[in-house]
C-alpha cells in the first residue's frame, strides 16, 4: 500500500529525519550512546535544504517488510554500506547487510554492515535499521522504463562511452532499500555539499570520531594463543632486544580453555599472577589487550547473574548476555571493571561477536533467538557487536583511561567508538579494500599481519599494516613472530625479513604524530583519517574505483604494494605529489608506474605540505616527547598540524588540548602555533628540512 | 506465541498432513499440477502412524514469520534439501533455500532448493512453503542444554569415538525450520520405514518421476550459440562421419539478439527457414532443442498480449509473466504450441528462471516485485522454475509427445517434470555431488561438459556425464567440438581424445535400455533411477558421507575419475560386486583403490545381475530395435529388467508398455518374461553372456 507523503524534518545542522510508516523499536539510533554533536555540524558548511525531498522518496509496506525507493541521478557513485571486502563503487549492486564473519561472496554479507550510504553527489543517507536490510543501488527498472531502455542499449552499440553508460543505467533507476519485517523507517538524510562533508556529518551526527591514545597507534603484537607469563615475558624481551617497536601484546588469557564459552578468568596455569605479569609489561612499556568473547560459560563468576538476562539459545554453548537490556550490561562490565580494567588491563578483543551460522559447527545464536529486551536473534546480530563494544568502552571511560581496542562486528553509529574491526580472513587485496571502505561508514579496519608464504608476502604485509589504523602483527597461531615463521629459513632470511618489518614499524613511529593528529581531526570534525580518494576529490572520476590506496590524513597517500607486485601503478589525484622516499615531485590527476623493490613503501606528500616527522621510539608512555623534523614539500606557501593533550585520558574533550600548526612560506619562513598552550609539551622541534 | 497443538492428518497412504497456524495461499502444493499418485503409495509398505507425532513438533509465530521445530535423534543423517552443490550429509548443518544461479558457498543458495528433507531414521519432511526457509538441522541447541553439552564435551575430550560426537550433537538438538513472512505452514511426513521409501513416498506423492522419451537419454550436442542453420547442418553431419553417439542437437535460435529479453522468434539472418533445419535434422536423425528464458522483449508478438500479466519490475530489460495467473501461461504456452513445438521442435532449454541479483547487472527481478496474483518477488522466484517447466510440459502433452528438456531452476514436487537442472558453475566435484544429490529430492542433474582444460580434464567430465541423467556437451561459447577445441591440440591428441569422448558415449548407449527401465521404475514407484548410496543401505554408515559415487538403477554403481586422480579410492556397498570394465571380483562393505588409466571408468555391477547390454547405436527412432545381450553376473540367481513401450508418447501411462524380466539361474537357466506383451518389440536378445 502507498501510504501518505513522509514528513521531512531537520534535526541537526544538515541533517534531516524522514519517517515512513511505523519504526521498529530497536535501531542503530534506539541503541545509540552518544551525542549529536551539533556545534561541530553547525562549524560545516550550511545547508539550505534537505538533499532529497521528501516527494522524491516513496514508501510502501508489503508482507516482507517495506520498501523505500530513493531518486539516483545519472552519475552518482554511491559508497559507504559498511565494511564492504569484495566491492568498493557501489552503483549497479546490491548488498543485503547481513552480519556474517566468513565473507565469501560480494553480497554484502560483512563483519560490520552498516545502512548508510553516501553519493558522490553530495549527500549520505541512514536507514536506521537493525534488519538484514537489502540495499539496491541502481539495479533494477521498472516496466515503464523498458522501451527507453531497450532503445538506449541499442545506441550504446554504437556509441560506448562511459557517459553513455551511465546513462543508460540511470534510465528507471533508483536506490531501493528493502527491509524485512519493519512496518516502517527512519531516515535520516545527510547534506553536503560534497560527499566528504556528508561523511562528516555522519560522523558527527554519530559522536564524532574516536581518538585512540597515542599508545595505541603504536606497534601491536599478539602472542601465541597457547603462551604461558613466561613465554609472553621472553617474547616481549626479545622484541626490545631486536628493536621491533611494540606498544600492545595481546594476549588469551586461557579463559576459554575445556570448552568455548568464557569464564573471564585468567588460566591458573599459565597466568599464575596476572598482576605481576601487567606490571612486568608495563616496566617493559607495553600494555596488555585480552583476547575474549560475550558467550558466557556456566562457571564464570557472573554466569548464574547474568543468566535470566540473556537469550533463549546457546551460542558455542554459552551464554548470550542481551546487551540490549540494562541488568546484562551491568553484570558484564562490573566484572570486567573490577577484575580486570582496574587492574591495569588496557584494552579487549572482542572476538566472534559476529555471526556465521552456516559452518557446520553450532556458530553463534540463531536468528529465531529469543531475548528478554524483546530483540530477536537478527536485530541482536545487527547490534551486539555495537553495544559489546559500549558496554567495554564504558568501563575505561569510568576510569578515565582511554583505550584502543577491537572488535569483530560493528554497525551504524560506530565512529566514536575506538575499535578496530578484523578478520579470520586473510586475502591482501580485500583486506587493502577494507581499509578503504571503512572511512564511508566511521569504521576502521586492520589488515592484520599473520603468517605469510614468504619473506616478500611477509614484508607486503606489515608495510601495508603499518599504514593502517591499526599496525597489528596477530601471531595467535604461530609459536615464532613471523619473521621468523618458517623454521627453515636461513639466518640471512630471518635477518632481512626483521630489517624490513622494522623499517615498516619505523616509518609508523615516524608518522604516529601525524596520524593522531588526523584522529584528532576525525574527533573533532568527523573527516576519517584514513579514507578513499573520492571523498576528496569526488568530482575526478579517475578516482572513483580506486580501491587500493587510500589518503591518511590530508596529505599523504598511500598506495601499498600487493604480494607478487615487481612495479605498482598508482594514481595521484589532482594536485602535485613528493615521492615521500625519493623525494621525487610529480604532477597529479594522473596514472605513474613506479619499481617496488622490497625496501620501498609507496606513500606521497602532498604538495604544500609541512610533515611533523618523529624520530621513532620503540613505545609510546605518558612521558614520550616526540622529536619532530617539520619537514617541508614545497615550494610555495605549506602548512601541517599536530595535536598535543595527554595522550591517555579524556581530558581532550574538556578542552585540555592544542593544536600547533607549523607553516612555512618562502616569505614568511618556518612558523610554530599552539592555539591552545598546555602546561606541558609532547613534542619538541629540530630543524626544518626541506624536500 | 506458542498455539495449540497442530493436528495430524493421513492424507495418502504413509504420507500426513500437519497444519500449522496459517499457511500462506502460494506454495508448491499450491502450485502443483500432477496427480498424488495413491495407487502406487499404496503398493509400498503399510505404514500405521506418522514417523513423527504432533506432539513432538513445535510451532510459533514471531515478528519474522514462523518458526517450527522437529525432533532430531542422536544419530540421524539428515539429507535433501534440494540441489546442494556443496555438501551433502545436512546433519549438523544449516541450510537458507534462497534461489540463486552462483551459489558459491555452502549456504543453502541453489537453483533448485526444495523445502524437503529425509532422514536415515527412515522419514521425510516437506516444508510448504515458497519463503527462503531456514533450516537448522541440528545446528543450535537451548539455554536448557547448555550444562549437559558442556559435561559431554568434556568427556568428548577423553573418548572421541563418532558414536560419542552423534551423541554430543544429540543434546538440545533438533531440527529448526525458519520460515520468513508467513503465519504458518503446512507440513508433509512422509513415512518409510526406510529412508529410500520415504524419497519414493514424496516422488510419488509429487505424480511420480518422470519418464524421458528414449532419445532423451541419448547424447546431446549444444552448438555455438553463434552458429548459422548451414553451420549447424555441417556439425550434425560430421558428428555421425566420427561415429560419435548423438541424439539431440542445442540451438540458441538468434531471438535474444540485440538486447536480451527473447522475441520467440528464429533470427531471419541464421535461421531463414527453421522448417527445412528441423527436417533436415530429422533425416539425420537429431532433435532440436531451443534456448530460450521467459523474459518477453517488447517486439516479441506475445509482448502486447502478456504485458499486463507481467510483473512490475523488469528482469534482464524484458517483462517477466506471472505465471502464477492463468492468462500469462496460456499467451506463452500457445505461441510455443503453434510457432515451435507443432512444427517440430522437440524440448527447450529453459535458462535464466533462477536468481543472482548480487552481480553487478540487472539480472532477473527483485524480490519486491509485484505479480498480478499477488505473489511477491521471493515466492516468484522459489516458483517459476517449475511453473515454466508445467507450462512447456503441458504443450508437449497436448501433442502426446514424450520431451526431454532443461531449466535451470526448480523447486518441490518437481519429480515427474521431464527437465534436468544445469548450471553455469563448472567445479568437478561440485557437478559430481548435484548428480549424487539431486535424487533425494525429485531432481535431475547434468554435470554437462563444457570446455577442457586438457585431454584428461575433458575425458573425465565426458565419462562423468555420460553415467549421469543426461549426456550432455554444452559447447554453447566453443567454436568446435571440446575434443578439438585447442587449436593447437595435434592430430594425435584430437584422435585420442575423440575416441575416448567415443568410448563414453558408447558405453551410455549400450546401458541405455538399463537407464530407460531405472527412469520408468522413476515413474511406477517413485524409486529415484540415480541415487546416493544411504538410500539403498541407510544401516551402513560408512555409506553416509559418499557424496562422489551414486547408484544408477539398483544394479549399477558409477565412482567418476575426477581429472588428476591417478588411482581412485571407491566404497563398495554390503554385497558383492564385479568391475563392468574387468569383470573382477570383489567382496563389499569395504573400500578398494584402482588405478584409473583414461581409459577407465570405474562401473561396478551388483551380484546376481542380469544386464541388458545393448549394441551401441548412433541415434535412436521410433523404429529402433536394441540388440541385446544379456549378461548375468553370477554365480548365484541373478535378474534384471527391461521396459518396453513406444518410447515417445504418454501411451505408456495408459499401459501400452511392458516389463521384460530377465533372470539366471544354475539350476533354471535363462528366461525372458513379458508381462503384458505389446504388439511391437523394441529389444531383440542375442546369446546370452556370463561374467
Amino acid at each position: 500500500m502507498q501510504t501518505d507523503l513522509p514528513i521531512l524534518e531537520m534535526i541537526a545542522p544538515g541533517v534531516w529525519r524522514l519517517r515512513c510508516g511505523t519504526p521498529e523499536a530497536i535501531t542503530p539510533v534506539s541503541v545509540r550512546q552518544s551525542t549529536v554533536r551539533r556545534a561541530a555540524l553547525a562549524a560545516l558548511p550550511a545547508i539550505g535544504k534537505a538533499p532529497i525531498l521528501a516527494d522524491q522518496i516513496q514508501f510502501r509496506e508489503s508482507v516482507r517488510g517495506c520498501v523505500v525507493t530513493l531518486p539516483l541521478g545519472c552519475a552518482e557513485g554511491i559508497y559507504g554500506l559498511g565494511l564492504q571486502l569484495k566491492s568498493h563503487l557501489q552503483t549497479g549492486r546490491k548488498k543485503t547487510l547481513r552480519v556474517n564473519s566468513d565473507p565469501v561472496a560480494d553480497t554484502g554479507d560483512s563483519h560490520a554492515p552498516v545502512p548508510f550510504y553516501v553519493s558522490t553527489a553530495g549527500y549520505g543517507v541512514l536507514v536506521d535499521t537493525s534488519r538484514y536490510a537489502s540495499f539496491y543501488c541502481g539495479t533494477h527498472a521498472p516496466v515503464s522504463a523498458m522501451e527507453a531502455r531497450l532503445q538506449a542499449k541499442q545506441q550504446l552499440a554504437i556509441a560506448e562511452s562511459t557517459a553513455e553508460l551511465y546513462k543508460l543505467r540511470a534510465i528507471g533507476n533508483r536506490v531501493v532499500v528493502e527491509i524485512p519485517v519493519a512496518h516502517g523507517v527512519d531516515l535520516y538524510l545527510f547534506g553536503g555539499p560534497d560527499i566528504g562533508t556528508a561523511v562528516q556529518r555522519y560522523n558527527l551526527f554519530s559522536g564524532g570520531g574516536c581518538l585512540p591514545p597515542l599508545w595505541g597507534l603504536g606497534g601491536w603484537y599478539r602472542c601465541h594463543g597457547q603462551s604461558t607469563a613466561a613465554e609472553v615475558v621472553a617474547l616481549a624481551e626479545r622484541l626490545r632486544q631486536d628493536q621491533l617497536p611494540f606498544d600492545v601484546l595481546g594476549l588469551e588469557p586461557g579463559w576459554h580453555s575445556q570448552s568455548y564459552p568464557c569464564t573471564f578468568q585468567w588460566s591458573p596455569d599459565r597466568f599464575p599472577e596476572p598482576d605481576g605479569l601487567i606490571a612486568k609489561m608495563r616496566s617493559l612499556g607495553y600494555r596488555l589487550n585480552l583476547w575474549e568473547h560475550a558467550f558466557v560459560h556456566p562457571a564464570a563468576p557472573i554466569a548464574a547473574a547474568i543468566r535470566p538476562h540473556c537469550g533463549d539459545e546457546l551460542a558455542m554453548d554459552g551464554l548470550v548476555p542481551d546487551f540490549l537490556t540494562t541488568e546484562a550490561p551491568r553484570i558484564f562490565a562490573e566484572h570486567h571493571d573490577r577484575a580486570l580494567v582496574a587492574r591495569g588491563v588496557a584494552g579487549f578483543k572482542l572476538d566472534e561477536c559476529d555471526n556465521s551460522d552456516f559452518i557446520a559447527s553450532a556458530w553463534s545464536f540463531p536468528e529465531w533467538t529469543q531475548f528478554p529486551s524483546g530483540a530477536d536473534g537478527e536485530q541482536m546480530h545487527s547490534l551486539i557487536g555495537v553495544r559489546y563494544q559500549q558496554v567495554i568502552d564504558a568501563v575505561f571511560r569510568r576510569h578515565n583511561r582511554r583505550h584502543f581496542s577491537q572488535v569483530r562486528s560493528s554497525q551504524a553509529l560506530a565512529a566514536g567508538l575506538p575499535f578496530v574491526l578484523y578478520s579470520d580472513l586473510y586475502d591482501f587485496r580485500d583486506f587493502l579494500r577494507g581499509v578503504v571502505n571503512a572511512g564511508f561508514t566511521g569504521l576502521l579496519w586492520c589488515p592484520e599481519v599473520r603468517h605469510a608464504v614468504s619473506v616478500e608476502d611477509l614484508v607486503r604485509r606489515i608495510q601495508a599494516v603499518a599504514l593502517s589504523p591499526q599496525a597489528l602483527v596477530n601471531a595467535w597461531y604461530i609459536k615464532n613472530p613471523p619473521w621468523e615463521q618458517n623454521e627453515n629459513l636461513p639466518g640471512s632470511a630471518v635477518k632481512q625479513a626483521t630489517d624490513l618489518v622494522r623499517q615498516a614499524l619505523q616509518l609508523r613511529m615516524s608518522l604516529l604524530p601525524y596520524l593522531y593528529a588526523a584522529f584528532a581531526r576525525y574527533w573533532q570534525t568527523g573527516r576519517p583519517p584514513i579514507r578513499a580518494l573520492v571523498l576528496d576529490d569526488p568530482d575526478d572520476p579517475a578516482g572513483w574505483e580506486i580501491d587500493d590506496q587510500f589518503l591518511i590524513g590530508d596529505l599523504l597517500l598511500a598506495a601499498p604494494v600487493a604480494p607478487g607486485q615487481t612495479d605498482r601503478k598508482i594514481y595521484l589525484p589532482r594536485g602535485s605529489w613528493y615521492d615521500f622516499q625519493t623525494g621525487q615531485r610529480y604532477g597529479g590527476g594522473t596514472w605513474i608506474t613506479v619499481p617496488t623493490p622490497l625496501t620501498y613503501i609507496p606513500l606521497f606528500v602532498r604538495a604544500g605540505t609541512v610533515l611533523p616527522l618523529a624520530e621513532p621510539v620503540q613505545h609510546i608512555t605518558a612521558e614520550t616527547v616526540f622529536q619532530i623534523t617539520p619537514t617541508v614539500y614545497g615550494p610555495d606557501n605549506a602548512t601541517g598540524a599536530l595535536f598535543e593533550d595527554d595522550g591517555e585520558t579524556y581530558a581532550y574533550e574538556a578542552g585540555v588540548a592544542t593544536w600547533i600548526r607549523l607553516a612555512w612560506g618562502p616569505t614568511t619562513g618556518t612558523q610554530i602555533t599552539r592555539t591552545n598552550p598546555l602546561p606541558f609539551q609532547r613534542y619538541e622541534f629540530g630543524s626544518w628540512r626541506f624536500v
